[in-house]
């Protein structure tokens, strides 16, 4: 399938089924959200660890009411259906992975659509800077750090960053772009000795890949999605679905709409 | 004196020779300017030097035409007399240091008012920073770099910079703060590794006074506006006037005002 399509028809051929892949790439210039589907009695808790770690869990929007299938400030949306791939949790344990939560709704559940790094990767990217893992085509690697986020009722954990390798130059760039665009993840949380963050190693990721960081490199880092993830994990909700890891909710809003500034 | 006093007060008592002093702390919340003063004949390759290199010599006025002693956007200022301490050089060396330059004065003579890091230091204070310069009451520390600025007729020469350490968060909220001041040297240019813009020793800096480094911080370096002092130095024109070192114009225009957001 041509990359260069419209969100809504990238939705309508997830819906019907003929694309099933990873979303990376495809609808260039437009929003793709993190996902993660609460029952209603555990929605407000995440609603406000989200609030409390807006960096690792920036809040892009949530349906109207619990059993909303909708998110219209993102466009047409039937959530059941409009994401590639589903990881469908019970107790906190991953239990299936499906291509449609149809079979899965319920009256109580709460969608929470949440910012992603591929926004901000874009806007460093059109200012000409080399973003490591798109040039080495790899996952970014993420990593656990000793950063407590803030709780809230059963979530908690620490954050999850991502890094990208810069030049000092770039790095001032980077922050002043990435500045501009806090609901997906803003300006990086920290940068150069990745032991004061609680990382020992950084050719051994968490998640996603390595990737060359030059001797005139500092590795940048960011908060990253990971972090609400491995949170709804430890809190072990009866029940939870989000998106597969790549397989986003592609959505109609634009990233320069992101833009604070 | 009470260094809160109006700049206009504070001129008035420069002008009369009440005030002779640094003028650094003196009429927080306003504008001090770095004073380059040139004939006409070499006024024009120096305005090209500061557009060419805006991060060191960031133009805040210049006078409306050779001759005028006024800069009226900055506020009722006769530069002859309007601040406390001048350097007068002739064919590049030093020849005078002198409370007043109405002797000195001439038809030809076209004043450039370039930004200062007090303007940029104040806004990083009120964040709640440690500008360690500051609370360690010592100047800050500066150092010659390889980085070489853009040539303009007779002006040239490598950038000198100023260097505040900070923890990474920090340094990357100080990053955001100076970007919304482009007039008083914006962002930093470079931070880590001193070597990689050809500084040897930090302790050793070229101009103020070093300061001490945590081993959790990264050095945080802004071009600095003793670049075009050396640049005008090396120039050799005929006759040039500059203010002695902390001894500022104080202007009326208030450092918010320089704010671009």
């Amino acid at each position: 399938m041509n990359q260069d399509i419209s969100p809504a028809a990238l939705r309508q051929a997830i819906r019907t089924g003929e694309f099933t892949g990873n979303t990376s790439g495809y609808s260039p210039g437009f929003v793709q959200c993190n996902l993660a589907i609460l029952p209603a009695d555990w929605a407000n808790d995440f609603l406000r660890f989200c609030q409390a770690n807006p960096k690792p869990c920036p809040l892009v929007a949530t349906s109207n009411a619990p059993g909303d299938v909708g998110l219209p400030l993102l466009g047409d949306i039937d959530i059941r259906t409009d994401v590639p791939s589903y990881r469908v949790f019970r107790d906190g344990q991953l239990s299936e992975e499906v291509p449609d939560i149809s079979d899965y709704w319920r009256d109580d559940l709460v969608i929470f659509a949440l910012g992603c790094s591929f926004s901000f990767e874009e806007a460093l990217l059109a200012d000409g800077l080399n973003v490591r893992n798109v040039s080495e085509g790899v996952n970014v690697p993420m990593y656990r750090t000793d950063i407590s986020c803030a709780p809230a009722g059963p979530f908690s954990g620490e954050m999850v960053v991502s890094m990208r390798p810069f030049k000092a130059a770039d790095a001032i760039r980077a922050i002043q772009i990435c500045t501009r665009f806090p609901s997906v993840h803003g300006a990086p949380i920290h940068m150069g000795d990745p032991g004061l963050i609680g990382i020992d190693n950084l050719e051994l990721p968490d998640y996603g890949d390595a990737v060359h960081i030059a001797e005139d490199e500092l590795p940048v880092f960011w908060a990253c999605g990971v972090t609400p993830q491995v949170a709804l994990e430890k809190a072990r909700p009866p029940f939870a679905i989000t998106h597969s890891p790549g397989h986003m909710l592609v959505t109609d809003l634009r990233n320069s709409q992101l833009a604070v500034m």
